[in-house]
C-alpha cells in the first residue's frame, strides 16, 4: 500500500451498523486509512478487524468519555500514529465528527446529566475535535492534483432532523445538534479562506441502526420501518454523500446538504 | 398595591443598560412585580433601587454561577418569596431568561472555559430555569379575561443574530444562542397545549449597552454606533414587544419574532 | 371625527371571517379610516356598512382584477379619495397585502389558469400594491409622537406555513406565498432607511372562516376544527398583531412574526 | 453509441460561459444525449457544435418565449425526437430547469415586464417544464441497476442566493426564485414516493459568466472577480454537483444543496 494514503478520523462509531463505521468502510475501500474514535472499545475492534480483512487500514482509537480532554488526547495520539504501511506518519485529510448524545424525552425528563452529555459531546468534544482537525489540515499541502479539491482537507459533522429544529421528545437532543451545526456555520467562514472545507449533513429519516431498530414499538409500524428500505437511510449512501463532499473542487463547496429516503412524507 | 400583582422573573441583568434591566422597568410600570437573577449583587441591587423609588416593586436574587443547581435553588426561593405588599406569595406569570456567555473571538482564541460558560448558560441554565418557570406556570389558573392571554404563562428567551447561524467570531457564541433557540421551539410544542406561551425573540443588531460601547473601537464606526440612534436597538422596544407577547392571546401566539433598527442594512 | 386620521388599506377582504375584516374592523376602532380593496362588491359593501353602523369610517374599492394596472388604479383613486368627514385627502400610513389565490391541488391539476392567478396577486398585484403603499408613506412625515412608532408608514403582507416550505397541495400556493415573502424581505431592507416598515407574518394554521369551514371533510376532523377554538387562529388575535406592528418603535421593528393557535401540534 | 442513452433535458443556456453549458457538457461526456432547451438559436447551435465535435450528442431546441405553452410544445417535441445514434426515443431521465430572468433592479425600476418576465420563467415555465419532466419519468422503468440510484428520474432547478432571501435591488428576482424553490419543495414531497428525484441547488456566489463580468463595475472589485478564481464558482464544479445528485441512491436523497467558492465571506 502506498504511504501517502491519507487518514479519515471518525469520531462515533457504534455497534458498527450506523453512519460512522459505513463511513470507515466506504473511505476504507477508497483509500484511506481509517482512524476511529469511539467509546466502546469492543466494538471498535470489531470494525477494525472487518476493514483489516477486507484489505483496508484502520486503527481503533478507544475514548473513556467525550470530555474536551480526551477528545484532544486521542487526536493527538492520532496525529503521531505510525501506520504499519507508512514509514511515517500519514496525512490526516478527513475528519468526520459523527458522534451523538442522543436523548429522545419528554421534557420534564431530562436529567442535568443528559444535559452533561448533550454538552460533552455536541459542544466541549466538538469543539476540541474541530481545533485538532483543522490544526491537522494547516500541516497539509493544499490539493493540486488535476481535478482535485484544491483544499487542505474535510471537516465533516453528522447533523439530524433535529439540527434544524426542535421538536417534543428532543428538548436536550436538537440543543445539542443545534450547537454543533452553529459551529460548523462558524468554521466553514472562518476556514475557507485556508482552503479548508466544512460541512454539515443533515440525516433527515431514521436510519435501520440496530439501536432505532429496538426503539420502534412492536406492529405495523416497526415492521414497515423494518422491512421497508424506502423508510430508512441506508448508511452507505450517507458515507457515500461524505466522500462526494471531500472530493468537491473548492470553486464550489457544499456547507450543508440534507438526506433522506425517496419515499419519506416531511 | 394590589396582592394579586403577578411577577415576572428575570434571569440575566447586566449593569442596568441592557435588555434585562429595561424589561424589568417596562413590566415594573404595568404592574408586575420582579425578580431579578443575576451574578452581579451591587448592579441588581441598583437595578431593585431604582425600580422601588420610581414606585415598582423590585426583588434582586443573585446568584454565584449559572449552574444548573444554583439556577434551580434561586428560582425556588422566588417562587416562596413573600413580597412586603402581598400576604402571601405572587403568581409567577411571565419568566424571561436573558442570560448569556458573550463569547466573540477567532475559533482558536476559544478556551475549555469559554465553552463550559456557554455551556452553564445556554444550556444548563436554560434548562433549570425553563424547568422551573413552567413548573410554576402550572400552577397558575388560565387567564380567562376578556381580551386576555388565555394563557397559565409566558417564558420568554432574549436571541441574537447569532442564535440564527455561526459567524467567524461567533462559534461559541452562537453554538450556545443556537442551542437555546432549540430549547425553545422544543417547550413551545410540548407545552402549548397547556396553554402555556413559549417564545424566543431574535434581536438582531447591536443594542447601545456600555458593553457594546466599549467593545467598539475609536473612529467613525463607533461614533456612528453611538450617536445614531438608528445604528442600534433601544432596550426600551425590546421589553415592549415582550409585553406585547405576554398580551397575545391563544388563539395566535408568536414563536418567534425578530428584531432590528429601522436602518439596519442586512 | 378628526381630520387627521390616518387611512389604512387593505387589499383582500372575503366574506368578513377572515384576516382581511378583522384588520379592517380593529383599526377602524383604533381610529383609521379603512379603504377596503376586493373583488366582491357585494361583501365589500356589507362590511363597510357593519363597520359605518359601529361608528367607524370605511369604503369599498371593488376591482374587477388582481392585475398590475387595477390594482395600481384602485390605489390612486384611494390616495385622492375625500372623506366625509375630513375636509381634505386622509394620509395613508397603513397598508395590508392579505390578497391571495388559494390553489390547494395535487401538482397535476394546476392548470395553467390556476399559475396565471396565482402570479397576478401574488407577484403583480403586490408588486403594484407594495409601489402605491410605498409612493403613499413617502408623501407623511415622520411619527415623532412620544412612544410612536419612528415611521412614515407600515406596509404588511399575510403570509401563511407555505410561504415557509412547499408541500403536496401547495405546489401552486406555495409558489406565489414564497414570491411575496421575497418581496416583503426586499422592501423591508430597501425601505427601512426612509423609515418605512415593511413586515410580513406567518399565519401557521387554519382560520376558521367560512371557507375553511366547507372545506373540512364532514367527521370527527372536521368537529374538531370548527368546535375547538385552540384548533384555528382567531383573526381578530391576527389584526391585533398588525396594529401592534404598526406601533413598533423604529428602534426595534420586526420583518417577520409567525402565529398559531397555542395546541397547534407542529 | 448505445440506443439505451439517456437523454437529459436542459433548459435555460446562455452564450455557452454558464451553469446550462457546462452541464451540457458534463452529462455529454457521461453518455448523455443533450436536449438544449433556450431562447437564443445562435448560442444553441454553437454549444450543439461544440458538444458533437467532442464526439457527444447535442440537440437544439430553440423556443421564442418562457410561456408555459411553449415550454410545453418544445418539451412534447424532444420526447417525441428521434436521435441520430438511436432507432427510437431515448428515455428522457434528466431535466434541469436553468432558466432564470435576471432582474437587478432597485425595486422603483422593476416594471410590470420585469414582473411578466419573472413571472413567465419562475412560474408558469417552471410549471410546465416540470410537468413534462414527471410524466416522461413516469414512462421511466426504475434503475435497479447494483449502486444505482433507483429512481425514474431526476428533476433539478438551478437556485441562487436570491432563493433564500429577498434584498435590495432582488425584489423581482427573488420573487421568482423563491416561487421555483417551493416548486421544487413541493414536488419532492409529491413525488418522492414515485421514485422520482427533484433537487433544488442554491448557486450562493457569482459565475464567472460574460454577464457577469460586463455587470462588475471597472476597478479593484471586478479585477478581484474576475482575475480571482477564488472569488467565483466554476460552472463545471456547479455541473458535476448536479451529475452527483443523479446518482444519489433513493435511500438518500438530497432536496437542496447549497455551493459556494471556499473563499466566500458570507
Amino acid at each position: 500500500m502506498s504511504a501517502t494514503r491519507p487518514t479519515i478520523v471518525i469520531a462515533g462509531v457504534g455497534n458498527g451498523s450506523g453512519t460512522g463505521a459505513a463511513t470507515a468502510r466506504v473511505f476504507a475501500k477508497a483509500g484511506y486509512r481509517v482512524a476511529l474514535i469511539a467509546r466502546g472499545a469492543d466494538q471498535l475492534k470489531k470494525i477494525v478487524d472487518e476493514i483489516t480483512q477486507a484489505g483496508g487500514e484502520a486503527e481503533a482509537f478507544p475514548i473513556s468519555s467525550y470530555s474536551y480532554a480526551d477528545v484532544t488526547a486521542v487526536f493527538t495520539l492520532i496525529k503521531s500514529h505510525t501506520w504499519p504501511s507508512a514509514p511515517h506518519t500519514s496525512p490526516i485529510r478527513v475528519a468526520l465528527f459523527n458522534a451523538v448524545s442522543v436523548v429522545f424525552k419528554s421534557f420534564f425528563d431530562v436529567t442535568p446529566e443528559d444535559l452533561a452529555s448533550v454538552a460533552d459531546v455536541s459542544v466541549h468534544s466538538a469543539f476540541a475535535f474541530s481545533r485538532q482537525a483543522i490544526l491537522a489540515f494547516r500541516e497539509n499541502h493544499v490539493d493540486v492534483s488535476e481535478g482535485g479539491s484544491g483544499s487542505r482537507g474535510t471537516l465533516l459533522f453528522t447533523g439530524a432532523t433535529a439540527s434544524l429544529r426542535g421538536n417534543t421528545w428532543t428538548s436536550a437532543f436538537s440543543a445539542g445538534k443545534h450547537a454543533t451545526r452553529a459551529l460548523s456555520q462558524s468554521l466553514a467562514k472562518e476556514f475557507g479562506k485556508e482552503n479548508i472545507h466544512v460541512a454539515h449533513v443533515i440525516v433527515d429519516g431514521g436510519i435501520l441502526t440496530d439501536f432505532l431498530v429496538a426503539r420502534q414499538e412492536e406492529g405495523e409500524a416497526r415492521d414497515n420501518f423494518v422491512n421497508n428500505p424506502d423508510a430508512r437511510l441506508d448508511p452507505e449512501s450517507i458515507a457515500k454523500s461524505y466522500l462526494y463532499l471531500v472530493g468537491q473542487n473548492r470553486s464550489a463547496w457544499t456547507w450543508e446538504l440534507d438526506l433522506r429516503p425517496a419515499h419519506e412524507k416531511w
